[in-house]
């Protein structure tokens, strides 16, 4: 397999840049669950290009059609699938594709890996329009999780060095989660947001691109959930979660910083609360033993800066076997990490019901 | 599922601590292969405990007996399987089973998972024991990259505060990773080892414990293997790397570095090389869209300190619901870290040869 | 999983008989193989209704839309997806749908495993209308077995008690199997058919239904491919088959009839035969083990008759726990057995691909 | 994949019939179910070898040891594994291995497929010593379906010429599943026995073999469990049947059969029964659209004559690739049907267990 994940749930991604439509099918999902469309297509929302200088100009509608799997407003249980049909495709004459590799993109890698086959028309399967089916899927996924008193929910932590407040590992609700949603750079504090539109605008203005991080957590994930070794939380999220095309890292609870602890700083002590057990702090990021533990589920992933950038680059002309100068023409996203942000969201949204299923 | 791992090639992970024994079944090799035994036995002792005060002094053998899959001293083809058998058991009392959760252990949610019918001796089935038939498998798995030119290798990047130098993302070779692999602690510098071996031992005189970084590389791995969304390169190694107990974190290239860079910065320009392809940097870490570009493959992967320490802790006994307070008996790590090496050199072993072997 | 083969290729069939479209996607097939549209066309056309008497008049345009996975006429190597859109749709008042359980269909088992809440319409997702993608999925996969010289196909074995010639297990070539695909009704002697329309037309006439057996084989297909136990050749096959709605059994070379002979039998010898190794006798159908032997592969595969029938049924209204008298209205074939010949030749092709992509 | 089935439980197979050991993996069970050891026992001693002239000499006593996965008597939830250890062995001298095909058997398609690696002693890994573990797994599943009210149980049905009764489609019961199980040689009626015995006796007497057809059913499995296409009831009970060495063949209800009804004999009607909902017949044998029907499930399943016959047979060197006369020595079943009741049964067992656990 290679667009398919499968586990309690099973969520196969097709299609390409510029082809005829992209989407997704979504296997074993729950019957009778009511799917507000509205909710997805604000969902969607929140991934496609902004106007305000953050993201690229082109313009994308991105409505997924839904081909199966709804009936009367629910879930049928069949596989639900949906599509995006592909519109507003600016590819130029295709007779005469370069074969010049974009730094940091897979066309020289897609290229080997394919025979020279696959469509590479603004990156074809590579292309970050894939997240678009992706957020479609996490989007369901996500409201039937609210069924079931789940919420999830991210933010930006930081862009280039400026950082974001962190979420509350402890105490971080359901509304926080909500409302960060709401604004229009998703960000906890203003100042943030002010800063890192400052650092993005800049960005643009200098032909660059910068990244950062983005921090999702869920809360009312029961305990009890999960396995040890190969489908636990962290390894299915994970998967999920290097879907999206950008990531170089995942982190759980404190990550990289539990490695300069000691055991008693690290260890989230066990008490008793509001008649349940819970631990004081949570730098194991509700997850223990691949097992959730009640406490939020909380974890940051890096996004490497937008690889496409007007500046000219050194590259090599895969196919002559010759050294060029390549200047990437075009829209693009200075700083994808904004639009990322529900693409995260999606990836332990699918997780979580998908770990959820998978209970014997 | 929960404990098999499935790709290009099947991992099928079984045992508890204190059971009969702990083993694998490894399906879908290819066939033919020689397997040198004492290879193996070689790369299991540098996961073996150690007499130097790093680890604990509990005496495991843990010598494995394959039970099919291997004849004549080559891989038949069909499921290699092998049990590592428990002798040296210490579980005392069975009877007297605690129900107090140990901090940051899997006690309590694994109760919960398996309403309190699992094996909870000496952690069960979310024992750090299960790294030895993963290391085993990795072992096998190296064996069979090795014959391809692939050689992979790891070293403990830092423990707590102190750091050891890094692996050149662009220069690495596979002397300098089998170098590191006949250290007794395996660090590129011997300051380093130095400085690391003092924090371990501060930290098991204060009954303490401590956490560290494992970076991880492979080299003549081919370009062009892998894929792009759900079973890229990036996806399978962090699922199988999240298998082994400890881990929180994981990055690839310069990692969560990367959100801190412009794109200019960050983007590795592509150049002709010995008569081939290469990047001049290597920030992407030899992956591009969950494909291997050709270039080193690195990643870094943070374990959490011991979660068992000899301190007093408080807790909660979660069958009571009551508050105890907890003093962990018996042997354990003050670090898992120099243990842990082999077992992410194992992790991405799998990973590989997966990938090779599922190229349709 | 539920409507998703997941081998060497995954097969992901998604919609319902009434909903906006069916379709399927298609994962981990070769880069780069040249796909024929207008074959396609041909291969789905032998599936279509026919104006003959022998299928429902309604009329089914089942054109596929390519979404995904073909560019410049060839396989990307990313997912391959395609839709069909429903047009043609008399599904009456939806508000009103019947919960009286049609004898042999699944609307009672379907109520139960999706909690009322799948669509009912026409048959939803059980209806046989999700052949058309499954169809075009095996198109796909025909041709590409097709450029490494392995060409299958089917006959009516028989309808009712109406039997056609059997292909000659030991020597039937791909002139034969291509053959039969050009028949307006796919038997191998004209007398057959005159004799199975006959058949059809009579139960037409008498409000009521036939089945029939399929003979599907495959010649050219490579010897050593497969596996033993779980994953085998015959495994695959049968997977696949009883994934077309209405099939009740399938057997292998001389199938049931093996267990009525000796040994010395069923045997099928070793020869050399032009330079390579044959059998003499193909009892086994070209499968030992769960292998290819290179022999013709052959199987059989028995439909029911259409559960779909006009005479008044005694049944239960699965709602109201009342019994009621059940008259089924509308459009309908008296045998799919002509129209399933293809489908069996799809389940064999996928199965066979999936088999040669899964090789280590 | 290859020795491994994965569902909603994931049953992984090893072993060669002259290695180390042979055994099976079985994760994803449910935790805290009680095994009762000797019961396990009993269904494994209906497959071990009989000493009445039936089955082979060699003593086998296959006692499974069980490695992990049950603690206190009960299933943990975590992998129950199992080990056989292979003790009485006759391989002669094993470095002038024949590379004469034995008609019937894998020897040359294994040789192919493994590129001559495979173990070939006493079969390797396609031996039917195979089914052994299959069984353990198959005696585990069937006491986790007991404690939910399902039986399970099988009979021969023919042996060559010689038919059993049938079991009663739509009336059968618990009982009567569970009074053949205790019966030396499994046929509902005695007289059959005798016949059978007979037809063996005959076959052993002249150096030949026969096959069989063995009748395999379900009461008390629950309505409304399983899948339509891909992963119905049907698609993976014939998954795993076919697992068995030497079936060729499987058909559920009325199965091949149903070809020569009109619907209107064929379609089962549906009435009220003690306040549920049944069939009248039950020519479905108990599913409908992959999804049970609340009606006992049915199948058969054909079995080839042993291709071990002690008569002078002709074949191939694959090797030399010269033609040879071939002497089978040592000691073989004339027949298998016995013994491959409870193998059915398991293959029954697994896949119920399977799809309960598979439901979102």
């Amino acid at each position: 397999m290679s667009s398919c994940f499968n586990g309690g749930i099973t969520v196969s991604l097709f299609g390409e840049s510029h082809g005829r439509g992209i989407g997704v099918v979504i296997d074993n999902l729950p019957a009778g669950e009511e799917i507000d469309l509205d909710k997805i297509a604000g969902f969607m929302a929140r991934r496609a290009p902004k106007k305000d200088g953050t993201s690229t100009m082109r313009s994308e509608k991105d409505i997924p059609e839904i081909m199966s799997g709804l009936y009367n407003g629910k879930t049928t249980g069949t596989p639900l699938s949906a599509v995006i049909f592909n519109t507003d495709q600016h590819s130029g004459d295709y007779g005469n594709i370069s074969h010049i590799a974009r730094p940091a993109h897979a066309d020289y890698t897609g290229y080997l890996r394919y025979n020279g086959a696959n469509d590479p028309r603004g990156g074809g399967h590579f292309s970050g329009r894939l997240t678009a089916p992706l957020c479609f899927a996490g989007a369901v996924c996500g409201q039937i999780l609210a069924h079931r008193g789940i919420t999830t929910g991210a933010h930006i932590k930081s862009i280039k060095n400026v950082t974001d407040e962190s979420f509350d590992p402890v105490n971080i609700t359901a509304e926080q989660l909500e409302a960060v949603k709401s604004r229009p750079f998703p960000t906890l504090s203003e100042e943030a947001e002010r800063g890192m539109r400052e650092v993005i605008e800049n960005a643009r203005m200098s032909l660059d691109s910068v990244g950062g991080i983005v921090e999702c957590a869920a809360v009312g994930f029961p305990a009890g959930v999960g396995s040890p070794m190969m489908d636990g939380l962290e390894n299915i999220i994970a998967r999920l979660v290097f879907a999206i095309p950008a990531v170089k890292g995942i982190e759980f609870g404190n990550g990289f910083g539990c490695a300069e602890l000691f055991g008693s700083e690290n260890n989230d002590e066990f008490a008793l609360k509001n008649g349940g057990i819970a631990t004081k702090t949570n730098n194991h990021g509700g997850i223990l033993g691949g097992i959730s533990s009640g406490m939020p589920i909380i974890f940051r992933t890096a996004f490497k800066p937008t690889p496409s950038i007007s500046r000219p680059q050194n590259s090599v002309d895969f196919k002559d076997m010759t050294e060029q100068e390549l200047v990437i023409k075009g829209r693009h996203d200075p700083c994808v990490v904004p639009r990322a942000v529900p693409c995260v969201e999606s990836a332990l949204n699918i997780a979580l019901l998908s770990a959820l299923n998978d209970r014997p």
